[in-house]
């Protein structure tokens, strides 16, 4: 059954008690004036001990004879209510780091083995909001590899993901496409494709 | 007194009764397969009614003889207890549709007065986590208006923003720079630097 039959029964709110991946907080800080003011925060509870970040994205690019093609995913997402356009990503596990997360991660949602070119500086989602982040980790498909050819994700049994491919440098006409039939179009998704047109339109 | 004076305090668990800007939500969902699960979700109590983004970003470019550069903000976040590299942004009022919210608060926070050339699709910041998102709004910058020779910012007296300029083409690797220095990247400037990068690689 498509993803696009998921869909929200009711919603209630939710106490720091209840709560297993989330929790609300308050922050007493000193502003850069020295005056003590209040904060509201989300986090996840997710986060390793020890570590730093929350999760990996992935951009994983196959490149083919007409050009470098991005791996993208459509997956049904509660808190939004909608099937969101993502880059494959993931939680890290403890001690793991974001290289190897992200090979995991990618091996598991696409069945794509893929070879870590770059890893990005840490960035935070929604920082006024909440402390989550992570770590876009740049990966590159080979695929003359057998398992490339024959693709094999392992999903855990409440994970519904579709792959599929656009061409890099159609991303941001792509975005308002998806937008139109109805996708949620993730973050890192659209500003990825804003990068590239800007990078277009001043021939960086 | 510089941003980085800015810490925070002490924090402590917030219940959604004493919460005035955010709250927790349990989602019952019916999955694709018809089976009813439940998930846990952050969300701002500040979206407009009627309205559906919380705010907006701005991709503010000014177009100087040696390239485009891009205004870019230091801002100290409690909930990361960092300052962190954000393009200006800010939350849309009631009413308000995405490109005026973006030209206020492009004036508000750095005086600049700018002209919207484009709006980006509807971008969630971490749709597995909460339902926040925005819009991101192109503005460009005419350096040759009186207003933005002498800029009059607004700041309200909880904002503390140093505004400042990098080259587009170099983005990257400044923000590789300012997390060495200690800065926290927000996932808008990230990506698009990563944008750029991937653009400029495969000269897309």
């Amino acid at each position: 059954m498509p993803n696009t039959q998921a869909k929200v029964l009711s919603t209630s709110p939710l106490s720091n008690e209840e709560a297993a991946w989330t929790k609300l907080v308050k922050i007493e800080y000193s502003d850069p004036n020295g005056k003590t003011r209040l904060w509201e925060s989300a986090e996840r509870r997710t986060r390793p001990k020890g570590g730093d970040i929350d999760g990996v994205g992935i951009l994983a690019i196959v490149e083919k004879p007409t050009g470098p093609e991005i791996i993208l995913q459509k997956q049904y997402r509660p808190p939004i209510d909608k099937v969101c356009i993502e880059v494959p990503a993931g939680l890290v596990d403890e001690g793991e780091t974001a290289e190897v997360a992200a090979v995991r991660e990618l091996k598991e949602e696409t069945g794509y083995v893929g070879k870590v070119a770059e890893t990005s500086p840490m960035m935070f989602n929604d920082p006024g909001f909440c402390n989550t982040n992570l770590r876009m980790v740049h990966v590159t498909i080979d695929m003359s590899l057998p398992e490339n050819q024959d693709l094999k994700p392992e999903l855990e049994e409440n994970e519904f993901i579709e792959v599929f491919l656009v061409p890099l440098s159609k991303l941001w006409e792509e975005c308002k496409k998806l937008e139109a039939e109805g996708y949620a179009i993730d973050a890192r998704v659209g500003t990825l494709a804003e990068g590239i047109e800007v990078a277009k339109q001043f021939r960086l």
